[in-house]
């Protein structure tokens, strides 16, 4: 018995539609019609089969903050808005609620992967267990207390438990989250890495953002932020460096030469006026590179088609090449190469692969005439056209209804919160 | 009797629902509670009422090209893509189908008014009056013969009778088109601005858009573009300039002096790698700026929320300064600038102001919690977010279903455009 049978979709590649089987979270046939009984079946007429997307950076219960301070620069949105409410709201409750907006955009708009950094991750845990999509979850680790821990050691030992608690699940893995190179002594990132050796886990980390990180880092360290994290052992292929606008041309090589992933954000960047990452000469080198929302309060959303769809425009525009990055490079940075950084082998319509995957609806006037299916998703399509999303082979969305969480309960949560927040604001002058 | 009331909409600066009246295409009343009986009622409980978008530069007919040549640089897409299709296959009836797609796309994300420049543009204003859209019109006249016209004089003349023709009409209005100063000689321009002033209307031209142009034109008229066009008299206020990416100091003084109207068109000049216009600068300098979408073909949308999204982000990111641009100005120039580019009193929510009006649907996940507004609808919206759309008193769209225009036919026409230009391609090599 199949766990899911995906009947007449549009694949690419193929010129008449094709039946897609699933078991255990896996595609295991594509042919032009499965006869095999499947739990449960989706009829795909007309509608274009893609793999789904991996958000490889965000802090996804920031959706509750969204749109606060937004036309602010990024040392002036953390001290004067961020870290103020932040003092202010941070708990469980407050993640948790946060997450369960996050998580229904994020499976509204295709995604089934989600890179995760912020405080008490058990209860972002709770959620994506319970809406089905994977996750790679870490705790902030810092070296400045805040409500969650008063020093570094405490913030490790936090990180340390909920790797124990998170280690063998089937969505979820644990990931160690040395917050940056400014928040982070060195031997705060040095803890953090042996962390992740001795548990065997990822890392996630924030670099080279902006200029003025790159100036203080080589004032304080003599050296840049990459060159710096790679003398204290950190560039390897098990760590994920968010951002990495601002980098020389002997970082560049040492990112190629040690595997490090780079999680290009292009969307935060810009509204956060960062800059733009030179992603197409780190794919042109060989770096894996892929792609973040980065959290919903800079960006100000968790929608992976936008940020692939500004990804290529922005590499041909500002380096006045039209072929600095293709339609095809996009897809691929946007989903399997997101996959392949945490090990997962998704990002493929193929039989072997995880069925990772969305339905594309194309009967839109804006999506019409369709000549190019993957030009298309990526410099036409928005979010609303996707309108059914499997993870790991169970269905999360179905013709546009979330199966995993309840829109009304988000709704109500975001309600909650947007009262309890405002009328804090309306004691404060945030801006 | 009213022609139609807007229930207990929310409005920008008002913190309870208002219901707002519209008799003869304006705004008459703006209450708490309208008692009036009106032709049609639209009841917007929980929606944000913003004015509808000014789409200031497109080629809508372009529609049915949407896609193809995706990842070529300007010269190369318009010389081996468009030109060639449209030598094969520009016609009244490819015009009409195309407009129609465009339209239908238009509408659906929250446009009310847009200015066109392609061949026979009497069939879009066939499609555009049906629809009830606005549209500026024009025949883009050039120095080269094409299917359309033999001559400069030839253009001319079609230019004239479509003027003639269309003079009076309360939702369209002709206007001169010649198409760049690349091609079309000073004497054709010339001739443009004649014929523009004798019959009042307004000029709409391509300038500036890539270094190519700027150094072609030094080179055979000593003169960079805007320089160029000013010293044949064509800068104005009733003067649209499409693009105006790579301008001298002294053309911005040009600019703000003879008070023409820029036309931005981010994403055309990303996707086409032409680069980054100074907007925040020409907004600084008191310029006339609005904002367009170019052709369905190079952007690959008539998308304006994308547009302005993109517009108030890469001005901040490219500049590096959160500054740059608020996502106020933003919505002010996709709007209000661009209705008044062309003597509309449109673009803003007040009694005597066009009903041209958009209504937001904010009860999803990506645009909550919901603090502001404008930052939400600038930053997190997506066109699938307007439920409801009016021009000039006329619901076009309401509860996401077009009024105006069949929705099966647009479908019908984008698939025989398909048909016959695949099977065109398919003895051609375009890419």
């Amino acid at each position: 018995m199949l766990d899911l049978l995906i009947k007449s979709a549009r694949l690419l590649g193929e010129s008449a539609p094709r039946d897609v089987a699933i078991k255990e979270g896996r595609i295991v046939e594509i042919a032009e019609c499965i006869e095999q009984e499947a739990r449960h079946t989706v009829r795909a007429e007309g509608k274009w089969l893609f793999p789904s997307f991996a958000n490889m950076h965000t802090h996804i219960s920031m959706s509750l903050f969204r749109g606060l301070g937004a036309d602010l620069p990024l040392a002036d949105w953390l001290q004067k808005v961020i870290w103020v409410l932040e003092g202010e709201f941070v708990s469980p409750e407050f993640v948790r609620d946060g997450a369960l907006i996050g998580v229904a955009e994020a499976i509204r708009s295709g995604t089934t992967l989600f890179m995760d950094m912020y405080f008490f991750e058990e209860a972002v845990a709770r959620v994506a267990e319970q809406a089905g999509i994977r996750a790679g979850l870490g705790f902030g680790i810092l070296d400045f207390p805040t409500k969650v821990a008063k020093s570094p050691e405490e913030y490790l030992q936090r990180a340390r438990s909920f790797i124990q608690e998170y280690k063998n699940h089937p969505l979820l893995f644990p990931v160690v989250c040395p917050h940056a190179v400014y928040t982070c002594s060195p031997q705060t990132l040095k803890k953090s890495l042996e962390l992740a050796l001795q548990e065997g886990v990822y890392l996630h980390t924030h670099i080279a953002e902006t200029q003025q990180e790159v100036e203080a880092c080589v004032e304080k360290f003599g050296k840049s932020p990459v060159e710096h994290l790679h003398s204290l052992g950190l560039l390897g292929e098990k760590t994920l460096m968010a951002h990495v606008v601002w980098t020389t041309e002997e970082e560049r090589e040492l990112i190629k030469e040690t595997g490090a992933v780079v999680v290009h954000c292009p969307e935060s960047n810009l509204k956060l006026a960062s800059g733009v990452a030179p992603v197409s000469d780190y794919v042109r080198r060989g770096i894996h590179v892929c792609l973040g929302t980065d959290g919903p309060a800079s960006n100000d959303n968790l929608d992976m088609l936008e940020e692939m769809s500004l990804m290529v425009k922005l590499q041909k525009g500002t380096q006045r090449d039209a072929k600095a990055m293709d339609a095809r490079t996009a897809l691929h940075i946007a989903t399997e190469s997101g996959f392949k950084a945490v090990g997962i082998k998704a990002g493929k319509v193929e039989v072997g692969y995880e069925a990772d995957l969305i339905l594309l609806d194309v009967q839109k006037p804006h999506l019409q005439p369709l000549y190019d299916p993957v030009a298309q998703l990526v410099y036409s399509a928005h979010s609303s056209d996707i309108d059914t999303v499997v993870c790991k082979g169970k269905v999360l969305m179905e013709k546009g209804e979330l199966k995993t969480v309840d829109l009304q309960e988000v709704l109500f949560l975001a309600k909650k919160w947007k009262d309890r927040i405002e009328s804090f604001l309306g004691s404060k002058i945030l801006n």
